[in-house]
């Protein structure tokens, strides 16, 4: 018999909380019999949710959390006082290991701290960074560090791309994976006083196969599988990425009502269009793991339906199977820091 | 009879030199009986093309540069010694006001430092920005500083949002441009720590419509005129602009080949696709200037054709006209730096 894994879902996080969030939860245990999901928020929403979908089955079961931490509320003091938060509730199950994984649309802010400061750090690690996958032309890469951390050091960049590079290896699949840090410019005498601190480092590490500068231009291409960065520059190159799909996507929609010849047009590439711009769509690809805690912790969308918790909740097998966390603790503890 | 306006162009610089240099030069004066433009480059080549180009008239001079400052080259050093090139010729021509603007398509770095070093920045002025216009869904917005500035300081941020303010208001005449730093959340406390050090000068500044922080994914829907941020950030995000839209109309045309079908509707829908995404092309729009030297200098970008030539030329009229230098002096010098 395989081993079952269990992954706590923030069923109260997010835009489309509770319902998009249980439906996703049901669709993942559906999908694998592997998986248990146990769904903390409000016992009664929950059950509810979970009858409109029509569900029974042992694979499901909802821990009450009565408390919610909004978007807005200031991260550490929200899970300093909100004990009964479902995201304190499923940080806490994966500390004292009743869960292997907590995956949650919520605060951003809350789950950076809460991971942080609840499930806590693998010795050795300095920061964890949350590591999305952006979609390129060749695929996907992972864009790492998209947190809150900023104003980070070059040791924590060169930590990133050591555990940027076991996930992409491990749970992608990618061999030898090709890292980049971004720059202003390929030369290695560009950038700022932090990239140009952490090249030389990066280029001396053993672990990784460093291949220079990635200018923001050449992302999209697929010119580099783990890409590395502070968190400001990260959450800018994330957001900006969906800011220009979501623009060009709408902006192609009235182009193509335009005129009556576009219209008949629409109509017929209506269905390549969207396979287009959903390939390119980031919300497709999961969630973000907070890499390089005593456990894993995913952050999706706050935006997310119930394909992407899905998605989400199935990522946690391959992490745990690949036992990433492991690897990290020989890369990164076994070389005592940088 | 009106005011003839000067333009130095550098016929060497750019990866389409001198032919579509050229051409963009000639169409300019075309457009434009109240320009002269100085072609500045090996006066063969320069001639050459000229004639082949059919022109004849006195809008036109060329200039005699022997030497070229290759992209690769080392810029201080570049500027330095090779005192023939188009670069510093053209450079030199607007210090001695033989010239009210030079015009380059060449070396981003050279363009920077001969702008700083032979131009010379207007009194109270910290640092010059390049500020180019980036496409948004609805019209467009200026993006500074995308220069090579890097690790730049609050007070430069502030001067930045002024001259953007003037540059907005006077050279695109929009009223009371909305100012707007790059930021990764909406919220007054986040940042990094430059950001958390500007964001109160910002609010505080009596000459500028500040509307606070934006987040990378509402640029590209016009939700402020003026975006204020460090080179490096503003760097990632005018690349990465380029570079999303590139890879999307890239991808929709191989998608649009994909069956029978779309092939057929691809045809139909053609001039409205090229349409919207010629909209979102960054290279539309002209150079970008470099504001707050004692002269115009405005960098094309490095694949400019004849188009982009021609309307950043005719571009230098408006900020002439405007007096955009005038007002930022006595907006900056007049207030004695920050």
């Amino acid at each position: 018999m395989e081993e079952m894994i269990t992954v706590a879902v923030d069923a109260m996080g997010g835009d489309h909380a509770p319902a998009e969030i249980v439906k996703g939860a049901v669709d993942a245990v559906k999908l694998r019999k592997d998986i248990k999901v146990c769904l903390i928020g409000r016992q009664d929403v929950v059950s509810e949710e979970l009858a409109k979908n029509g569900f029974q089955g042992g694979q499901i079961e909802v821990i009450h959390a009565p408390e919610v931490i909004e978007t807005a509320e200031p991260p550490v003091l929200a899970v300093r006082r909100k004990k009964q938060s479902s995201i304190v509730v499923g940080m806490n199950m994966v500390k004292e290991k009743k869960a292997d994984a907590f995956v949650s649309a919520g605060s951003s802010g809350a789950i950076l701290v809460g991971g942080q400061v609840i499930v806590g750090r693998i010795k050795g690690v300095e920061r964890p960074p949350l590591a999305p996958l952006i979609p390129t032309k060749k695929g996907v890469s992972l864009l790492v560090d998209c947190g809150a951390n900023v104003d980070a050091r070059s040791s924590h960049l060169v930590q990133f791309a050591k555990m940027g590079s076991i996930y992409m290896e491990n749970v992608l699949g990618v061999a030898n994976p090709r890292v980049a840090i971004v720059n202003i410019g390929a030369e290695e005498e560009k950038g700022n006083a932090l990239v140009k601190e952490t090249f030389p480092l990066l280029k001396n590490c053993p672990d990784i196969n460093f291949v220079g500068s990635i200018e923001a231009r050449d992302i999209p291409e697929g010119e580099a599988d783990v890409i590395v960065c502070e968190a400001f520059v990260g959450n800018v190159i994330l957001k900006l990425y969906e800011g220009v799909g979501a623009t060009l996507t709408s902006m192609l929609k009235s182009g193509l009502m335009a005129t009556l010849r576009s219209k008949i047009g629409a109509l017929l590439v209506k269905p390549a269009l969207k396979k287009t711009m959903k390939s390119f769509d980031a919300s497709e690809y999961g969630g973000a793991p907070l890499l390089g805690l005593n456990g894993l912790v995913v952050k999706t969308h706050g935006s997310s339906k119930a394909k992407e918790v899905t998605n989400s909740i199935i990522q946690c097998v391959t992490f745990k199977e690949q036992e990433i966390n492991e690897k990290i603790k020989t890369n990164i503890g076994g070389s005592h820091g940088i």
